[in-house]
């Protein structure tokens, strides 16, 4: 049993958003799996997926506050200068964090740990639109 | 052919540790596969897994050095302090390692490279038993 | 229907270099795929692949300053020296970027956004031939 489709999620201001709710709403038929995964790829190179703490807001703006930190916007070290000062280190953290998350589905939902959601990391200040494509495979539930 | 197990990792003090013997123990059905992959989650913000040198415990204690480094503590950036000073840079370790690992299985064993090992990340101080979802797929071997 | 298939990459010099097309032209069964995806493995602890901008090679040149700046060689971090001041940065870098990738494949090509490409990522000097192990499965097209 196969499922791919795209999504397409809303554009969010720069920083790391919970979109769990979003992407399980978009995958019904993940309820028919008994056992199985859930591939999403984001088709761009400057925002990412990751899964992390699902609860406190400021643990997702703590992540934001590091990764600028750590990948500075005015850096002599940066050549990749013509799309704008927030290009080049989205790159980075976009790599840093991954375009792919791979996730378990047990008896039709997620098997997530209790505090963990999907975080879309958004590493431009206007992203725009993000594209998703999220593949599903596994072995049916019995009716 | 499916197979899907939870797995519980005793738990181990703050650091690096190779635990691609107790993962694959318990999976014992691995062996029946003919070609397939197996998939790891760590079902935690404050533990990973990485794969990486699997001989020389240095390179696992570098490894700890340069994360702590990296995302340190001590800093006026965390405003998420609620749970421990071990606890913000644990989710952002967490976050540039991963949470999942997904391995090729070759005629029954994982298909990894001589000097590769799975590791447990361990980022908190005491971070106690830690579950993984194993998710392993494929085509069995003839008989 | 599985593919799996072991490739092996000519040396590279240190540094991040498109590998999309070859990847491609080693698999040509995945045309053959209405929906599945690609797993891709470097056997390797010093050397990574990543999935981003495929069309400036200067993204990919501050993708290099970027990494030796926040994982420098010489530092009195490293416990672990036996093999050059390049081999122990390489195996952080190599867990920051990750040694796998999993892509969906849609009607015979890999699914990927316009401005994804795949990245080899050599983090030694000379780090010589590098094997990846790739496994394809899915639904294959109706005839």
């Amino acid at each position: 049993m196969w499922i791919q489709r795209q999504l397409e999620l809303a554009p969010r201001p720069r920083g790391f958003h919970l979109v769990t709710r979003e992407v399980v709403a978009a995958l019904p038929e993940l309820v028919g799996l008994r056992v199985g995964l859930l591939h999403l790829l984001i088709q761009h190179t400057s925002a990412s997926l990751a899964l992390n703490e699902n609860a406190s807001p400021d643990v997702r703006r703590d992540f934001e506050t590091w990764f600028d930190a750590a990948v500075p916007e005015r850096s002599a070290m940066w050549t990749h200068r013509l799309e704008g000062p927030d290009d080049m280190p989205s790159h980075i953290k976009a790599a840093l964090l991954g375009p792919t998350l791979t996730l378990p589905v047990a008896h039709g939902r997620l098997a997530l740990g209790t505090w963990q959601g999907i975080y879309l990391c958004e590493h431009r200040n206007r992203g725009g639109e993000r594209t998703i494509v999220a593949t599903a495979w596994g072995e049916p539930a019995a009716d």
